[in-house]
């Protein structure tokens, strides 16, 4: 299941960036399953990575490499998180890079490795370094959708977004996958974004965290913070102009405006195929003291199981959102004050039923795939939205089935 | 399902304490919803209530009466939770109290209000004053299980226990109920106990308060704590004896010990009954610099949906288990330092497969209903236990229809 068509618009291809498909067999025979991305000399790379504590060997090892100079190919396997793993894990992620230095002629610190798949088991090196010679000779521009394909696991459907920026001679284009496990910390596995302008490697990186956590750090699907989670903005500079090395510089603002929809779009096409989604839900609190009180309120509320298991049934049940919203470790929160909307029928005010409210009219609001659940606080002028998924009979048995 | 027998132990009478159980029809006709506790004059009680911001009008009314002196009936009703029912919510519960008094000549403020079931809808207040005039005439030393009968919603069994204090005169015997949205705070939706110790309110209260804190505040279903969460402790004095007025006085030790067995398999036995559970699961958290941080641990890996399913899946993922751990907010862990056993059998340790780990011990460590989780994080000499269940199908069934 998943919410929405999950049609794809035209997927520009971004100068600078190269792409190849391969097939190496991790899990199953034939899936593609490895996706190699070659940036252009003189790139900039921004990335966020988990703040889980148990994070895989390829986060550590994209970290270490980040720190050591600007990449040069990105090496993505599905198949096998490599997270778990030890020292083993570390080596196994260190040599796949060497393998892609080894065939293009870089540096090994210039390859940055990511996994996805199965915790725990130890990444298959050989049918890595069998499959990877094929790929240089392969690489292309127009292969954005297939590397949408290349890197899922549980998901359904590719996720990808593409957009000229207006005013601009720019165009951002990105991929993103994942379907559980997901309440990304900083970034989520995997996203991967590319423009051909060219940006600073300092301002693209603050860009890149601050819309990360403006789009990324904002879904839920059930509360699970990935170990592998990671998103990656390159700037190729190939559609010239000048740098953009600082918040006024022309098409700042632009650029700025379209990543952010880039990004709010791919994390939404992952809720949008969450585990078991039959529901697209904004989780939106208003009116609070501050943004950390409605962060932490909007991220209760969408992750309770009561909640999502009432999405799930279209059962307008806003005693349980209240109920959510009690032990969401706002001290002095006074539910009297709160008003509750689901797609604009208030449903709950002063801490009770409201007055307007008619059963019809709950149901009939419960009903579209896509909700928005608005939240009044009514102690300030601080909002929050999160996106999240309801919980189905399908979560359970995709997660009870599927050894992550 | 349930997990075990359900079996339970003779029930002993307490003097002092007598029960009347009576059928109001609240949520269907003919169902045994109504229970009230009659308290001999010179009881001493003391109660914990839910931590939620958004509680019930009856936790609030309890809360009020208890200030103002000793209680001597407790009524609770199923069926309907009189939660976000707002003032006239406030006013039935006020009301149900007077009708008690009128009939048993005490004052309204000695008449402690209970509700479980339905938030939302308003407490049919007619039924249950229609309900109430043949119960003091009914009162019974001797209902205990039928009290217990009496205070379910979606549990499938009724909980109780009861134990003569060894040692001692005394008798210790309680009932609890839930089933969903229980993550208890302080207290839990609902139990009852009473003893004919005597024991003054301020040693009473303290007692409670501690073994709350070790039993029920370590138990989790969902993670959702409930509106109406209450726990009752009674002590009567019937048995007679030196009063129980410090830590120090005779009987003390004894007395608190049995209260902590009850409590915890009342507790337990919330657990077992877990909607749709079909593990017992003890999460253990050893080897931690704090409590604060074990207990964190443990109830981040009880309630991690993915964790859940694993277990319901029999599946040992204990990827899954270090994954939730990693993001349990104890900022400094060294992953590689964690050893994770399940029912004593080594699944990980230094961040990945334990050396000695075979997929056939594991499957069988998983194959039994009841489980432990052990965790030793290696950074001190804190631990801390907390008890829960697997997330099934039927947990999404029974959510997905019932509007709790």
């Amino acid at each position: 299941m998943a919410v929405g068509s999950g049609a794809l618009p035209e997927l520009h291809p971004v100068a600078g960036v190269k792409i190849a498909i391969g097939s190496a067999g991790i899990k199953k025979p034939g899936r593609k399953d490895l996706v190699l991305f070659e940036l252009a000399e003189g790139s900039t790379t921004a990335a966020v990575f988990t703040q889980n504590r148990f994070c895989a060997a390829p986060v550590q090892v994209a970290r270490e490499h980040l720190k050591s100079g600007s990449p040069r190919y990105l090496l993505i396997n599905t198949g096998n998180a490599n997270a778990g793993t030890g020292q083993r894990g570390m080596q196994a992620a260190r040599r796949s890079c060497e393998a892609v230095a080894e065939l293009t002629g870089c540096k090994a610190s210039e390859v940055l490795p990511f996994s996805t798949g199965v915790i725990g088991e130890t990444l298959p090196l050989a049918k890595i370094e069998a499959a990877l010679p094929t790929l240089p000779a392969s690489l292309n521009e127009g292969l954005w959708l297939d590397a949408a394909h290349g890197i899922m696991t549980t998901d359904t459907r590719p996720k990808a977004w593409s957009a000229k920026v207006e005013g601009t001679p720019y165009t951002v284009t990105g991929i993103s996958k994942g379907a559980g496990m997901i309440k990304p910390n900083m970034a989520t596995m995997l996203g991967f974004a590319a423009t051909d302008a060219p940006v600073s490697a300092d301002v693209l990186q603050s860009l890149l965290s601050d819309i990360a956590e403006r789009s990324f750090n904002r879904i839920t699907v059930d509360g699970d913070t990935s170990t592998n989670d990671a998103c990656v903005l390159v700037a190729t500079g190939k559609a010239g102009g000048e740098l953009i090395d600082s918040s006024d510089a022309p098409h700042y603002q632009a650029l700025q405006a379209a990543l952010l929809e880039l990004f709010t779009v791919l994390a939404q096409a992952i809720v949008r195929d969450g585990e078991g989604a039959t529901k697209f839900v904004a989780v939106k609190v208003e009116g609070g003291a501050n943004r950390a009180e409605c962060l932490k309120a909007a991220f209760t509320v969408a992750e309770s199981p009561l909640v999502k298991t009432a999405l799930f049934a279209s059962d307008p049940n806003w005693g349980r959102i209240l109920a959510a919203l009690g032990r969401a470790g706002i001290d002095d929160l006074d539910v009297e004050k709160v008003t509750v909307s689901i797609n604009g029928v208030v449903v709950a005010e002063a801490g009770g039923l409201a007055e307007s409210y008619t059963e019809a009219a709950g149901q009939a609001a419960m009903a579209p795939e896509e909700l928005t659940i608005c939240i009044y606080l009514d102690r300030g002028d601080a909002s929050e939205t999160v996106w999240t998924t309801d919980f189905s009979h399908d979560y359970v048995t995709i997660n009870a089935s599927y050894r992550s």
